[in-house]
């Protein structure tokens, strides 16, 4: 004879597995935009008015990926100014494969008052980054009247040195998170964080995650959507080791042991950052 | 009274979006590597022996993303040399944000033979490159030869305007699949395509998942992993509009009009090079 609890246990439990599923797939099912959607989207994307103002730091040996992830997004919007902002405007290199990326503008011409203020990580970078006054001292005066404090992986350290995030709840890599309290932030293990006008993404390939929901709020939810499949973001990882719960114990201590001497790197900065400049 | 047979159908349809919701999140639940795996994709990464010669093309107004995407995973490849190949060794201007991408290598300085050939998309950008005899040769010669002839988004077509697709399966951007078969390709409304050595992504975003694909088939499923993990490559889009089926009609209408003239480029570009080389 079936037992109708197990059953009813069993449909509950695969009903809020689906549930999560949906959610981790940031899906509301049946969310379609309309035509008027699509419209009202176009025009308020296209009304008349000051451009909005993306300041991106630059700096040596960053992660091409933290900062070219949510540039893809931001430069889609039609009424925004993107700059990717570095001392000179000779090309930044990037922390792997050789290359580099040319800024736009210098630290010196960007503007006074931009809407949003974002910086990427980086390891060997981000540790130069927060030993940087001129760099460190950019970020603060930026970031004291932009509109939104923004980044992606370490370069949540980088807004912490600057005095950005006292108080306020964020994310880092997952391999850096416990730097964070260093920084005078809340640790929050997520992968995109908001709290008031912070907003901080996880590792590297967050920024895609990041990038959206910032494009949302500078735009609305229905022109986010519209860069969404512009830029065909329909995530199928071929495997599911994304996150230290996913790929488990071994796999997790054998980076995070990789990662040790970095790490020791980036607290002694941020130790050096807050003898420099004390609460 | 309960009906045992619309539980079982319940549970049973319950289940089976449980399991769409993993696949679709490219999960095998359970499968989590072991101190063992750890040292054996480690061990296999660095034996000895000749490195892997990836090249990946650029050109003026490729996406940035569809090159930074892979690239970043690529690299993390111990023994690859990850070249970024173009005509010259000036900065080659990508399609958004008044940027530019160091190549570190010309076309000229090449290897002859590359374990993996890859090519990026973009609009204004592959028209262009599909007009250039010394980019199609380019490709077309290497490709003869490499272990991996790949693609993300319209790099595809590239590739069919070098003659390499012919017969072949193969992916695009959503938008301009059905120039897959002017291109000589089997037109495959998925996300990332394999048929015998050629792997093609489709658009922009893509990248991500094809770069660890890719990776996978040149070292181990866990090496991937362990990049995945790296890059936390743990995807949760604010919004579900990433495919035109998700994003629904009145989006994907109102973009595929927004893409219509430079398609319409993409398509007299690829009957051009049709007739230069003829089959």
């Amino acid at each position: 004879m079936m037992d109708r609890r197990r059953f009813a246990a069993s449909v509950a439990a695969a009903m809020a597995a689906v549930a999560a599923g949906e959610r981790a797939l940031g899906q509301e099912p049946g969310h379609v935009a309309t035509d008027a959607d699509v419209q009202a989207a176009m025009e308020l994307a296209m009304k008349p008015g000051p451009r909005l103002q993306v300041a991106m730091v630059m700096y040596p040996q960053m992660t091409g990926q933290d900062l070219i992830g949510p540039h893809n997004f931001l430069c889609g919007i039609m009424n925004a100014d993107v700059h990717l902002v570095w001392k000179t405007k000779e090309p930044v290199p990037l922390d792997r494969g050789g290359t580099a990326l040319l800024p736009t503008m210098t630290l010196a011409e960007c503007p006074k008052q931009v809407d949003v203020l974002f910086v990427p990580g980086g390891l060997q970078g981000t540790i130069a980054a927060i030993q940087d006054d001129a760099v460190v001292d950019f970020v603060a005066d930026r970031g004291s009247r932009a509109r939104w404090v923004t980044s992606v992986c370490t370069g949540s350290l980088v807004l912490g040195a600057a005095g950005l995030l006292k108080g306020y709840r964020a994310t880092s890599h997952w391999s850096t998170r416990d730097l964070l309290p260093l920084a005078g932030a809340i640790r929050v293990d997520e992968r995109v964080v908001e709290d008031r006008n912070r907003l901080t993404g996880a590792g590297v390939t967050s920024g895609m995650d990041f990038g959206l929901a910032l494009t949302a709020k500078l735009t609305s939810r229905t022109y986010a959507e519209m860069l969404q499949l512009v830029n065909e973001y329909d995530p199928q990882p071929p495997f599911a080791a994304g996150s230290p719960a996913k790929a488990g114990g071994p796999m997790t201590q054998h980076l995070q042991a990789m990662f040790a001497p970095g790490n020791a790197g980036l607290k002694t900065a941020l130790e050096g950052a807050r003898k420099r400049r004390p609460a």
